[in-house]
């Protein structure tokens, strides 16, 4: 609970016209206060959010992961040119909770897609590092609300195809893209099973020059392994196709097929549906971890907890007595 | 909230008495009373897991999986009678979250091991239905803790491998045994890939007649697997052997390996870790539980939440300010 307040901040109103109208320079400071642990910040925030949230969810929010060296960056900017050729505004956003990022890398991170960073129609922004990854999902989340706001209707969320996040960033996005390489051995070593049950496509990166046959072969692996898995509920059958970005070869068809996707769920229902239910699955998310917090916070929990533990390793109490205990202490705590 | 209370009931001293002198009709009814959902039991059985606690863990607690059709039953039937003439008294508990099992289905489950449960140092009881996972594992839990205070110092608790409840029951066991069979095709499709990491050893069952051979192949094939996970914190390298419970082949290299693990852990001092690690897990998963009933539970909580649901679907409201708003409301409903 800093009470430092920065001095530079806008109105409520500044940020939210300047986000409305599509400012970039507005756009940023906005997701900085979206960002900022700074309670008075915080109050800031929850005004914009609320004045921008009729304007947001305009979009296709398309999840891009793969473990790191599938070479996401040059993919991410051979794409996000093509889609800007077609007319579209792109917006980049990238969850990275395994590093701290500071504003040395933001600048790193722009380098990474050097032709797409100058472009007027792409925006990009890597995540603010956050403490969980709950708090991670909440301010990309609400970035991810911000950028709608200022026009841009094709968001792209990155992560890398490790953790967790990947989880989050299914839960916000309406269509999931998994990179991945021909590898050599089993095809299915590189990324978690659960990971490949959540994409709507997998695209064999770099699949150019020697690599051509190769990426081939594991295009129909992939595709015959993706069978094996039930039917997702979207009614989409998750496509295997073959990209690389030095030769700019299979980018349409990635969009091609999202478009396909994008009618299918909008005809079926599911679009609305999921984006309804995920709105909901973020506020349980939410809900359990300031639950969590105003539990573990509490000064009288910390001390009957620490008291507990010693009691429950000798074995003097069991551990469902201890929790209806801490429990008691807790509701008690409330009392005047 | 039953009033209902049961007049067979005993006084809390004759349930600890007969559990601590080995009496199996009073350790019977003794987990009758820690499964019971009555009020007046709760009370009851809080007071026997108290009294029994200090006579409990005693014992290997081994947790064995395995999808349906793999041979459970079989298996189980031929290690505990050749537990049971080495010596050892062996309890076994069953956890199936899946089936609301009847008492009808208990008799059932003692049909299955016809010859192990006609004999007196074997105790088989399987889980009682329960609404929650988290609530099954509680009472499994506490219904260990009353086996080992009877005297049986081989704990086998069984499961199905396809949910969740394996992860229930590893972390409540010292061992987990994995068993699979010789599969045609992909000999990794049968059992999610996390369970295939807890294990601590698997088994090929029904390595008997013609499958003998398949069933060589397989096991290279999942050692060969296993050697891909990182080695594990008990410092333990996961093993890989074939069984037959038919022709009874197989069943002493498991209780060697246990043996083996046993003697590993006890010197590099992971067992009493692992041990005091899984009660403060236990713990912390009670809490969490306890917690969220206490929240979901609250009447202000629910009629809030069911109206900010709409807001939120109606993009009136953030999944994030909705959280805080109804954090407030829990709060206040504490206040007189």
């Amino acid at each position: 609970m800093k009470a430092y307040k920065p001095k530079n901040r806008l109105t409520a109103k500044a940020y939210v016209d300047g986000v409305l109208s599509g400012d970039r320079v507005i756009l940023s400071r906005a997701i900085t206060v979206v960002e900022s642990n700074l309670e008075s910040d915080k109050v800031l925030a929850k005004t914009i959010i609320q004045e921008i949230l009729p304007h947001s969810g305009n979009s296709i929010r398309i999840g891009i992961t793969g473990v790191p060296g599938v070479g996401k960056s040059t993919f991410i900017e051979a794409f996000g040119k093509y889609l800007i050729k077609l007319g579209h505004k792109v917006a980049i956003l990238s969850i990275d909770p395994s590093s701290q990022r500071s504003k040395g890398s933001i600048l790193g991170d722009k380098t990474r897609m050097e032709q797409l960073s100058g472009m007027e129609e792409a925006y990009i922004r890597p995540s603010a590092s956050g403490e969980t990854l709950g708090g991670v999902a909440n301010k990309t989340g609400e970035s991810m609300l911000l950028c709608e706001a200022a026009g841009y209707d094709v968001i792209l969320i990155e992560t890398v195809g490790v953790g967790q996040s990947e989880t989050a960033v299914h839960g916000m996005t309406d269509f999931f893209l998994l990179l991945m390489l021909a590898g050599a051995g089993d095809e299915l070593q590189g990324i978690k099973k659960g990971i490949m049950e959540m994409a709507d496509m997998v695209v064999i990166n770099k699949a150019d020059a020697d690599n051509v046959q190769k990426s081939e072969r594991a295009r129909v692996q992939y595709q015959n392994a993706l069978h094996l898995f039930p039917l997702a509920e979207s009614g989409w059958s998750p496509v295997v196709t073959k990209a690389s970005s030095v030769e700019n070869t299979g980018i349409e068809r990635v969009w091609e097929e999202i478009m396909k996707y994008k009618e299918l769920v909008t005809t079926n229902g599911y679009f609305e549906n999921n984006r309804n239910h995920q709105k909901i699955k973020w506020l349980y998310n939410n809900i359990n971890d300031e639950l969590k917090r105003l539990f573990y916070n509490s000064k009288d929990v910390e001390s009957k907890l620490s008291l507990l533990k010693e009691d429950i390793i000798s074995s003097k109490v069991s551990p469902v007595e201890a929790a209806q205990q801490i429990i008691e202490t807790f509701k008690k705590s409330f009392k005047p």
